[in-house]
């Protein structure tokens, strides 16, 4: 059974968590003691020199980055249709992880860190990169109905989590209905499981 | 012929021209005039709503975000070699297209940005986490030629722009042995190109 090194209130290791519960894949769940900085110690240190969660260990493979867990999730577990293998659709989707990764990361997510965890950051940066991702994913959401294919993909599980925890930074959902529908459309999916923050009857709490 | 929206001291807009060139891809080069903001006026930002470039352009395919662009390029002009498909493989890759998406663009890139360009960001955070992506790929380096398998990669691609180009940050690869050297092998590559900052005949200039 693969191995989640988890933080519950995690975005990134709850990716991981729901595609695997909505492919249907067991997890052994290891709880790692965030605020004591144990995976910036040994061993997990040794595991991920990068000092992070989540961790995804199966058989002698081990994986960093919640983004890349995804793809070896989906790639070994899912279907065609959550990680397709075509070049022009598998880009598609790598555009989106990649808006995970970075844009949403440094947006919703940092803003979160700030005002729920009380990390030092520019608090005002993050806020404003937030607004502008926010306002991109409306735009792109009110003409589709999932962010890069006609279907879920791994790029809707990857950049949903933070988009859908924004007000637990400071940030409003209202003015983005197309967002709000789509973060409903995943909710909707058999097998989805919530997390703190994140309801799973279409509650937003 | 696929189009490339282009900067050329862009490092981002670099690496794709880069693989095109390793995998003898014909490339249309328009340049962006990005000190005039072109990218971020019509029509530039209406196929490319970030307002960033590269954007890829082949037949009715647009594509953002040089990693993903990597990925395309890769999947469809070049072997099985640039892009594994095999689960394990494939998400060994992605981990380092999320370090270039984000340690190295929030390090070396960054502070490039900052010295090079005036742009106005925490200088003191960008040196801080170049010092650190580049301690972590020393460590990784020493004990492996290539990122993510035993060849080159679209891994190494998309990292050794911004980490060859670390100088005009105001950082030295001097500490970094493994890493000279792992930029020395990938410009070693039959049809190496470089760019301003990134000698294709093994000088650093």
């Amino acid at each position: 059974m693969p191995r989640l090194y988890d933080l519950e209130l995690s975005g990134n290791c709850y990716k991981v968590r729901l595609l695997c519960a909505l492919l249907k894949v067991p997890l052994e769940i290891v709880p790692v003691d965030f605020l004591a900085g144990e995976h910036k110690k040994s061993p997990l240190i040794g595991i991920n020199p990068f000092g992070e969660i989540p961790i995804f260990a199966d058989g002698d493979l081990v994986l960093r980055d919640s983004q890349a867990i995804l793809v070896y999730v989906a790639r070994k577990w899912g279907s065609e249709a959550w990680l397709p293998s075509d070049a022009a659709a598998l880009a598609r989707v790598v555009q989106w992880l990649m808006v995970a990764e970075n844009e949403i990361a440094r947006g919703p997510n940092d803003a979160r860190l700030h005002d729920k965890f009380g990390i030092e950051l520019d608090i005002g940066a993050a806020r404003e990169k937030s607004v502008r991702i926010l306002g991109i994913l409306e735009q792109h959401l009110a003409t589709t109905n999932w962010l890069a294919m006609d279907r879920p993909t791994i790029a809707d599980i990857a950049c949903m989590p933070y988009v859908a925890l924004a007000r637990e930074g400071g940030l409003k959902l209202d003015p983005y209905p197309a967002v709000e529908a789509w973060i409903a459309r995943i909710k909707a999916l058999p097998g989805f499981i919530g997390m703190p923050g994140i309801s799973p009857d279409g509650r937003t709490t």
